[in-house]
């Protein structure tokens, strides 16, 4: 309430009063009337550094994603339904709450007069949303104004952060796939194949110039990725990043191959727009990815010289892990099983004693993850008990955290970065109730979600095949009952790099399945009030097994056709038995858990003895052992598991006749 | 071979040098470097007249879909994989078969010289087909030229097929949902409550101005449409269409309402461009559907007054049949069962004696439909012995059609239209090898077929799913084994109206799955040279019943959501048991499979009787007796039609608890 004087500020709020007079300022000297400032940065990053976080230095909003609008009497914050409440609590008088789509910040556009103009930083947004507000406002009478100079941080004065200046550093080899050398002659011909025959590629995303040259920083928390463009000609390589921060051992393998075409120029990261235009006059194709690439450096190049597409040549190569990347990402995974299950068995011995809170539960898996090549959480790890996990995104913080109990369900989304991998699991645990009945609803809705990761993990499919087209098998055991996830079913995943690793995963924009990604697949339910259920799990893409050609043989349709793909799921932690309600699930799906925790077994149990952890070995063994199959069997013999046998017995007799 | 004098000319082909030259005569006169010709017509129709065939007239080639390209020295053809042996079989030498991609004449263009241009009739092309010519000239130095004067049609003259004359007429308010100006009504209420606030809504598909007036004719084969136009605006309805060729009726009913906003004024089908483009100059919005509007029509009307959709207002609301109109289709739905089952029950009789050909077989179906309220086939009947099921289209002709055997399987995919509804249904039949083994290939691939048919059937998904991302419910037995089909999985059909009948389906261009549409479920599978599987019923999509609200309470989740779906096949035919493998069979495949045939008795056991046909009725008793359900069933209990049972069980206990 700003009427009332001094205006009332709730203790959650910002005061930001003089933030707002700033901007105001600014858009005046610059004649914008109204401006938009996005909750991300030049590189669309879904972290961000403090330095970036413009949205919440002007709103005191944290939530991750936002958009806003500000006009000399108007200041408004768009932003989806997980953060209503949030913002209600961090804004002040000054903001209004818009409870719109995000994407439509400008299709109510506040006080701009006819004739005026709503601007922006072309530097903070991408081609496509750029393109939506140019069509929102289409007609309007009002124009988009892309301004150069941004007027926040113009506001934000020296009270912005500074860059990060921390060092740059080259991945030890043996953490790598292959030498940044091999991935540039693999992109450059990737470039010669394309019709188009592309001249350059230019690359925005942070994680893409972290890939390709095998480096690794620490400018965005979670992601050891740091600020830099790069644009890899067929005879040059330039990448833009403050030279200085580059160790020693970097900067001596970027130059090792100067003078030549495998020589990196290193050239400041201001410089990027300069060079790209003048790039660009020369009889040149840029081709690049959209989702990645600002529309700032986009306007650089004359339409007729770019190549679009979704996403990058190097985003592309990225997606599919070599031999080497599986085999790194598959012992990170095996080393992190580790963790989760001490800290499971921690749990079991803590949590009936009442010692436990979300916040130090979410500490001490932190801790525990603290081992070999271990570099720190691979995002802010959610760890939500009862009521808490209902809330898609809930984090727990210092202050308010709710003690863990035995008769609540306890979900714990976390994950690790490490030299060889970056990982990311949900378990969920606990009995509720006061009796841990077999059959109570929160056991139907987990043993579903179970069956719904179970189904998907082991479905097979044919080669690119579009995630979206396979995620409901991981929601069908919900649906049989009404229920449902708002939520995706799964993400890509990187080496040592971000824990959403795009274009791989089940939603409309990502890129089809094929053999050496790595996605994560991840149903749940949420009961508002009352508790929420996850369960996720990393898996590979993998070849599956049909049999031997010989057996496939009078199956025609398969020859000389793309082999069929399947899961193989890397995350190596048993589910949590009281929840599992048996009754539920087919003789198919326990097959399928068995044989999975008999991997669990071989593959952990020896980490277990390795680093002499007895207990967790005990435990283990406790927790993975088999489920009874019932007689049902043969009934189902249609099975995706059984599907080779039923197949040979077909075939013989189909020989036979 | 034109190099020969005079040119060889395969029987098969058709002399085309003539028409060539003609076109190219009119190439010149107007200054065209190169011509392209698409197989549709000027409302995007699926099926088209002898009149618009005009790629059939100057090529030859009789497959439903290519595009062509002509200049002075070249001429080529595009079509998709399955029409090249025909299109090389019916090409004379004049004539270049292309085998890429139909959608990219362009990327390879013939010999236009640069700076010269690409001409076409922009009322033969979609917009979005246009969109992709322009971007694929983009940059090449030729330019897409609109030339609103057919050229193939100057060439063709006189011996142009005259425009149909033939009576259109109003269908019986008995066979409609509602009357034409309730539909009208419908309509305009959604332009009032779209935020854009159209003032018109331009209908360029036959189906829409046929189902908005309740108007048939039989201007198209099988599709009981005429050529019109129409715009509705908030005050005016303009249908354009040869008047004269109204019934009595017909033009009784359109008049009735006037003056006022209810009068439907006629004005003639070629005003409609003239029309448009006085109604465009005023304060208007035009609302149209791309998916169905001509860039002839589209570029009238200012960007800046257009509201474009995939699917206009009228497309959407017939999508979704009202409580008459989904009775009206069951009902044609059990006439068209009792046809196809005294198919069944002559084939089972005259096949042995070898007296059946694909052809004769064909023409024999046909006759059977011939029933109550029958207005013929809805499309081409597929009738395909052996090796030739395998062929995706494959119609018999009279010249060449294979003889049916005991020896072979037989799958024919035939529909009729009838005044209340239009049906399509395939059934494969017959049982392959010199015995009827239970486990060949064959059965295990009908197998397979039929659980994906069946578990997409009974599959309970929420409102406002895409088909797309539901479709491989319907594919996943296959994929098991590696197996898989190259076609849809199913399409929209209407009342009376196209047997395809958009937006509905599982493609990625249909709309979200809704309460009231009808959808083939199609799965299929086809071993080159050996024997083609297809089961195709037609299914109702209806709020699924997941128990009372007091069941449901517990799960808040539900609560103030949409209701959750499923599908009610109404197609009433059973399949062939020699060709199901009971072992591969869930018991709750099994379980759904047997309530089909529940239905099936009850639904079509009376009608046979009504009609006397005694041995048809026996013979349906037979073929829908119950299978037996192994003891597995306790052990699915997850399963989609056993979810009520275990979920209320859960429910006792959890509130016991």
């Amino acid at each position: 309430d700003c009427t009332a004087d001094p205006p009332y500020l709730p203790p959650t709020a910002t005061n930001t009063t003089e933030r707002l007079a700033a901007l105001r300022g600014a858009m005046r000297t610059h004649g914008a009337h109204a401006y938009i400032v996005p909750s991300t940065d030049a590189h669309m990053s879904e972290y961000i550094s403090e330095r970036d976080a413009r949205l919440g230095w002007l709103t005191g909003f944290t939530g991750s994603s936002g958009t806003v609008v500000v006009t000399q009497d108007k200041a408004a914050l768009w932003t989806d339904s997980r953060y209503w409440t949030q913002a209600e609590r961090e804004l002040d008088c000054n903001w209004e709450l818009q409870r719109t789509r995000p994407s439509e910040p400008l299709l109510q556009p506040p006080a701009v007069p006819v004739g005026g103009n709503v601007s922006l930083d072309p530097f903070l947004f991408s081609i496509g949303t750029w393109n939506s507000y140019s069509r929102a406002l289409h007609g309007s009478g009002r124009t988009l104004l892309p301004l150069e100079i941004n007027l926040v941080d113009q506001a934000w004065g020296d009270q912005r952060p500074l860059p990060s200046s921390s060092e740059i550093y080259s991945l030890p080899a043996e953490f790598t796939g292959s030498s940044w050398q091999e991935k540039v002659a693999g992109i450059r011909q990737r470039m010669e194949q394309h019709v188009r025959r592309p001249t350059a590629v230019l690359l925005s995303g942070l994680e893409e110039t972290a890939w390709l040259f095998n480096l690794r920083g620490d400018d965005i928390p979670y992601n050891p990725v740091f600020y830099s463009y790069a644009l890899l000609t067929n005879t040059t390589i330039s990448l833009f990043v403050e030279g200085s921060r580059l160790s020693a051992a970097a900067r001596e393998s970027l130059r090792s191959g100067c003078p030549g075409p495998l020589c990196v120029e290193l050239q400041g990261y201001e410089q990027v727009s300069a060079h790209l235009r003048r790039y660009a006059q020369g009889n040149v194709t840029v081709w690049l990815g959209t989702e990645y690439t600002t529309y700032g450096l986009y306007r650089v190049i004359p339409q007729e010289k770019l190549l679009e597409e979704n996403y990058s040549p190097v985003m592309m190569a990225k997606a599919v892990k070599n031999a080497h990347e599986q085999e790194l990402l598959r012992a990170a995974h095996v080393r992190d099983a580790v963790a989760v299950i001490q800290y499971l068995l921690w749990l079991e011995k803590t949590v009936p004693q009442g010692q436990v809170d979300e916040f130090s539960g979410a500490r001490h898996i932190d801790a525990l993850r603290w081992s070999e090549h271990s570099r720190g959480p691979s995002f802010q790890s959610i760890s939500a008990s009862g009521l808490n996990a209902a809330l898609a995104h809930y984090s727990p913080s210092n202050g308010s955290s709710r003690t863990l109990s035995a008769r609540e369900m306890y979900l714990f989304d976390t994950g690790g970065q490490y030299l060889d991998g970056t990982t990311d699991i949900t378990r969920t645990g606990g009995c509720p109730g006061t009796t841990c009945s077999p059959h109570g609803a929160p056991q139907e809705a987990y043993t579903r979600v179970l069956m719904g990761n179970i189904d998907l993990s082991c479905l097979i499919f044919p080669s690119n095949t579009a995630g979206r087209t396979v995620e409901s098998f991981a929601r069908r055991a919900l649906w049989d009952v009404g229920l449902n996830y708002g939520h995706g079913t799964g993400h890509g995943i990187g080496n040592f790099l971000s824990v959403h690793e795009w274009p791989v995963g089940f939603q409309s924009n990502n890129v089809p399945l094929g053999a050496g990604m790595f996605t994560s697949i991840e149903p749940g339910y949420y009961q508002d009030g009352e508790f929420g259920i996850r369960i996720e799990d990393v898996a590979l893409v993998v070849k599956a097994w049909l049999g031997t050609p010989s057996d496939t043989s009078l199956w025609q349709h398969q020859s000389g056709e793309e082999p069929f793909l399947t899961f193989e799921v890397v995350s190596l932690v048993p589910y949590d038995r009281n929840l599992i309600d048996l009754s539920l699930l087919s003789p198919q799906q326990i097959r399928y858990l068995n044989s999975y925790y008999e991997r669990i077994r071989a593959l952990v149990g020896p980490e277990l003895r390795r680093q002499r952890l007895e207990e967790e070995y005990g435990w283990l063994q406790e927790n993975t052992e088999p489920f009874p199959v019932s007689g049902a069997a043969t009934a189902t013999a249609a099975a995706g598991t059984l599907a080779l046998a039923s197949l040979l017995s077909v075939l013989l007799s189909g020989l036979g006749a």
